[in-house]
């Protein structure tokens, strides 16, 4: 028989700059053939509403985004297609010449964010702006869900080590590895997916399968086999009837071995994971086993870890798999990309806005600055707080914290200190941020908890933690719904 | 300001040998230690439930599982990091002679598949086999979900045109690739990234934002700026005020055009896309634009477009995004890979089983294969049938086709063919299967649907469509259980 050859699928000059919405290729072409391509533009990066019905969520994904923009440019391949699709000789040119000369403003990765404040701002050329948008999307979006999620199981699981095991369900592989990263950042201390682990240097972690099992099988010789082998050792002890076979034969095993091997423990994959782990736990204390390990998966999430941890289950590692790297119950994140800011005709910066008739999709305009209202009484933080770019709110006496939309909510701080949130990340296309390591980002995401109340941190019915406008911000935000609405008003009488 | 150096993420000669889970690793090193490693081992790939409730599902992924065991092998960088995870150099030395020289059996992508039956079979040397399990399910478990997503909603949309546009909502970046050409075979006609169209020759499909209306500040300026770049309008109009200003300008532009651009019509992104789509429709018919379509997004699926329908909205063309992307009520199809069969010791193969306490998760041991029996009388299906190697139901003159749990569920077929499901794809290492196009992928899509009674492709409560054992097949399971059953009662007294 002979052997075929593979169609080429990507060209050796493929890049991520056709990774975007056509209508972002069609709109630069406007601005490019009206001459407005340069007028600077700021967009934001932010979302409506919390996932999961959580009390904050976990940025991540500002390391792909950053190799994103570091790399955009379109390739020979990339202008070859989007010839045959029909766009012009001379804007093909134009297109080649774009590189990322913007500056982005962003939070740090492990930064907690909350609903409509701004994770990243981008200003730059409006084409550049735009061509961007839809990848960067792309990438925090999912990353910060699956933080976020991952966050969640670590409320529940405390002390106990989490696993991530979600690979196989993962929705495809880019999905696995930078989901990996997501909740490792936010807390899960390993992966089982190794190419995760030789990228970002996560502890990689995983034993057999019951495939092991059922070629040798026998749990007896197939435990022995991965003994002879392995120094550390848990057995997958649920192929055949966990109780009965299983549990016994990894004990057998682990007193044949004796000091030759480290027993770490047990793993069970199906059944009554309460049940068996506590009759599990009694079968190894009986043995002398009291230092291993029961190790714990299939379809775990926050609730069914709190469940089992209410029944009193033995469990001491849970290895969560298809719910956190899906996240399953919402998986989703809806950040989106909005024009806050743009250059007029006469070079002036204009505020702009998107109207709704959804009063939470009504954009917040204008050039604004995210700050952390620490409580310096007790280090805990009061809220976020936005104001416009000029603003300092550190210097007021009396800090006026409002809620946005029912403005009778609302409270003085004094004793404050206002933490701004944003970063440079790259300064007029200089990438000027130095990227932290991912131990780096796992310690902030500790510390950025430990100034949260409890009372937003539950994964149950958190309280609302407030994000408020400046009145600056807040007056300029109706100033311009009025100046819409007189226009729609004129262009209907006209 | 000193542009900072961007660190190293993927090495040169980075492959995807390593995404696979550390356990994949570890029983190979098992297999290999103990000379068990050539031992070829079968595996089978297949589902226990439909997803969505579904009826059937859409076979996708198998282009890119070829690529992915075509290009298998550990680079340099792959083994120094294993290196430095403590496996030895011996190991290691034969991990870098592994390419895949193992025989696939699979199901054409677009192919119907329904539960517990094999989309795919590898026999391999033991360890080949296992090291792929993670990638295989990794890949096939999303590109399926979201072909079968795409499927339930065309046959909501019927004749409508249906647009995939969902990257800045899905699961990282091969998401939104791999899930857009997924959509497409299943009969999505566009999608809006560019990139799934250079690499897949999908047709893309965009026209403008709401940024683009806030750039310029005015939908008139705007909707002109368009029309005087582009030939193909549609025009978004919900940036500010949909019926008052959005629609009614369209028009205008679109009269001030006239020949000199191509009105192909308006976008709904929010709002009330029942109300919203009657009232334009009015508008543009009395304005003269009959032919003008009206496209509509925002978080649509099979059940919101099934109820627009009901409601005798006007829309022409449906753009989804998120939830199909995400394939958002079931983010996860649980497909499992599963040792059936194995040479032993002597040589010879024997067949393996993996017993659970849920009688839907035991495995059926033994080679198979899988036919449709197709009724003559009508050319539509009777059901899967699925026979042990061996065995030639094409032969039989009339077959028993019965319920593999309740066996009671039975029926006699006569008049019948019996059509192999699978093709042979790597035989022996060597690819011997020729791609099919997207576009051969589509229609074979289509025809398979077509002998499909309307019965299991409804998307409410569609009857169970049948996968039966042939009678052999299903002594063999009952054998094998048994046979369990006894060595576990025999540990037990031993």
């Amino acid at each position: 028989m002979n052997k075929l050859e593979l169609p080429v699928l990507n060209h050796s000059d493929d890049s991520f700059a056709l990774h975007t919405d056509k209508y972002q290729i069609n709109m630069a072409q406007v601005y490019w053939k009206n001459g407005d391509h340069n007028r600077k533009a700021v967009f934001e990066v932010y979302f409506r509403k919390l996932p999961f019905q959580n009390g904050y969520a976990i940025f991540a994904g500002l390391e792909r985004v950053i190799r994103y923009l570091y790399d955009f440019r379109f390739t020979d391949s990339d202008v070859d297609y989007l010839r045959d699709e029909g766009y012009s000789e001379e804007y093909l040119d134009y297109l080649r010449t774009i590189r990322f000369t913007g500056t982005v403003r962003s939070m740090k990765e492990g930064e907690l964010v909350f609903a409509n404040e701004a994770i990243m701002r981008i200003e730059a050329p409006l084409v550049e702006a735009q061509l961007c948008e839809t990848a960067i999307l792309n990438i925090i979006n999912y990353q910060t869900l699956v933080a976020t999620k991952a966050s969640r199981i670590k409320q529940v699981a405390v002390e106990d080590n989490c696993m991530e095991f979600g690979t196989r369900r993962a929705q495809e592989m880019d999905a696995a590895i930078w989901g990996t990263r997501a909740a490792h950042l936010a807390g899960f201390e390993a992966t089982s997916n190794v190419r995760a682990g030789k990228l970002f240097g996560i502890p990689i972690s995983g034993t057999h399968a019951h495939s092991m099992v059922q070629a040798y099988r026998d749990e007896y010789k197939a435990f022995k086999a991965y003994a002879e082998t392995h120094k550390d050792c848990i057995f997958l002890v649920d192929t055949y009837d966990t109780l009965r076979s299983g549990v016994p034969i990894a004990i057998k095993v682990a007193k044949e071995f004796g000091d030759r091997i480290n027993f770490k423990g047990i793993r069970l994959d199906s059944g009554d994971l309460a049940y068996l782990s506590k009759e599990a736990r009694k079968m190894l204390d009986e043995a002398g086993f009291s230092n291993a390990k029961i190790y714990a998966s299939n379809d775990l999430d926050e609730h069914t870890i709190m469940n089992l941890k209410t029944q009193g289950a033995k469990i001491d590692v849970w290895g969560v798999g298809t719910k956190l790297i899906t996240a399953y119950d919402q998986p989703a994140l809806g950040a989106v990309y909005k024009l806050i800011s743009i250059e007029d005709e006469n070079g002036e910066m204009v505020d702009t806005i998107k109207i709704s008739s959804n009063p939470e999709k009504i954009s917040t305009p204008g050039r604004k600055r995210v700050f952390r209202i620490m409580n310096k009484a007790n280090g805990k933080s009061e809220g976020d707080y936005i104001a416009l770019e000029q603003e300092e709110p550190q210097n007021e006496q009396r800090l006026h914290m409002f809620h946005p939309v029912h403005t009778y909510i609302a409270k003085f701080i004094t004793q404050f200190e206002a933490k701004e949130l944003h970063y440079t990340i790259f300064e007029n296309g200089n990438l000027v941020y130095d990227l932290p390591s991912l131990g780096e980002i796992r310690g902030f995401v500790q510390e950025n908890l430990d100034v949260l109340w409890d009372e937003y941190k539950r994964t149950l019915n958190p309280a609302e933690y407030p994000v408020n406008l400046s009145q600056a911000c807040w007056n300029n935000k109706m100033r311009l719904i009025e100046e819409v609405r007189n226009k729609v008003q004129e262009a209907l009488e006209a």
